[in-house]
């Protein structure tokens, strides 16, 4: 059986938690950007968060929905259908005997992909800016899922 | 480079998986309580879901939102949200040398931080509530996060 | 204290990696037919994105919800509830000392039911089938948590 010990580099690991750190503080940037909109627009998805604004029916007419809380919560979502995968997918890639200069450009490029994804959502940039982001990212990891692939159907 | 048997503490590694359990459960409960109401208050989102209570056009009445369903959908994807940053996060920040007392002190106003959120949003309790719930769920990620980038960026 | 790497197997790990991949493809695939589906069915989220089609006004009524596309969505965020929890769950579980045979038979069930959860969701098969397909999968995890929870509560 192949030793863990002698694939797992550190060094990729530390790399690739950086990135983790990154992009999930990316990701949970877009619950507080959507929290100070909601404010902002008086557009809540609960009547006890329009509390402050009145009470009874008074409350009830900022239950709505608004065009840019509507746009930052599907850039949210864009998030979460993206870069979790990522993290999952590029932890097995991180110690899978890759070596840190290919895998750094991964991790590097897909945040980049991801930042201009988020600018292109909420400028909005014109299609196909956003388009193009996401795809890249999408190609980063599908990227390491061959690289996976590869490696894991070679021993198992 | 550092070797990471030295770092890794299999005692907060355990407690960290305690923690992932004990809020992945709680996360997937969400799912569970959902699909309850949605049968208690016959609001279904697709028509073949309403299959029992009529065919066709007696079956497509029951499409429709419930408030009391989507309070539970918007604290369920909160959960995915926090819950799931909380811990890709935290499996990193286990395995960074931190102390245990430390690592547990973090786990436990998380979760309980989540516990409370829950509570908050279901009964539902006036605000601030849930948003100082939501806060001290989201500072304890970005403590982690504090700790780690001031651990990762010292080393590579 | 027990040994990590006693306890690690790296076949076990290895064989999760696997599935991992897998299921993470097949949770990305939704959005590359949700994709497909808008731009077949002209019906958007943003006004940028049907920019192809029109300017202004003209752009604005291709700003719409689709059923067949909400179908794909909420197929889609199905898969993110339950798919990113087992795999969480299923990387602790992989390290937890169980065994090669045992820990194959949960990922394989558990990526059959995703599979088949997306063929009766999207076809649509009459309930209960995807009731049932979403339950196994359901099942799946809590008997990974309920091992887990045996193993670190006796350790820890």
């Amino acid at each position: 059986m192949i030793d863990l010990r002698e694939i797992l580099d550190l060094e990729i690991l530390l790399v690739f938690a950086k990135y983790t750190v990154l992009l999930t503080v990316k990701m949970m940037l877009m619950s507080l950007i959507t929290a100070f909109y909601r404010m902002k627009k008086k557009a809540f998805a609960n009547p006890e968060d329009a509390g402050s604004l009145g009470k009874g029916d008074a409350a009830k007419k900022f239950v709505r929905t608004d065009p840019d809380v509507e746009r930052l919560r599907r850039c949210h979502l864009n998030d979460i259908e993206n870069i979790l995968p990522f993290i999952l997918i590029g932890f097995f890639y991180s110690i899978s005997g890759v070596s840190l200069a290919t895998a750094t450009l991964h991790y590097r490029i897909f945040f980049a992909s991801r930042i201009f994804h988020t600018i292109a959502y909420l400028v909005p940039l014109p299609q196909p800016c956003r388009a193009l982001a996401w795809f890249t990212g999408y190609l980063v990891t599908f990227s390491m899922v061959y690289k996976l692939l590869v490696h894991v159907l070679s021993i198992s």
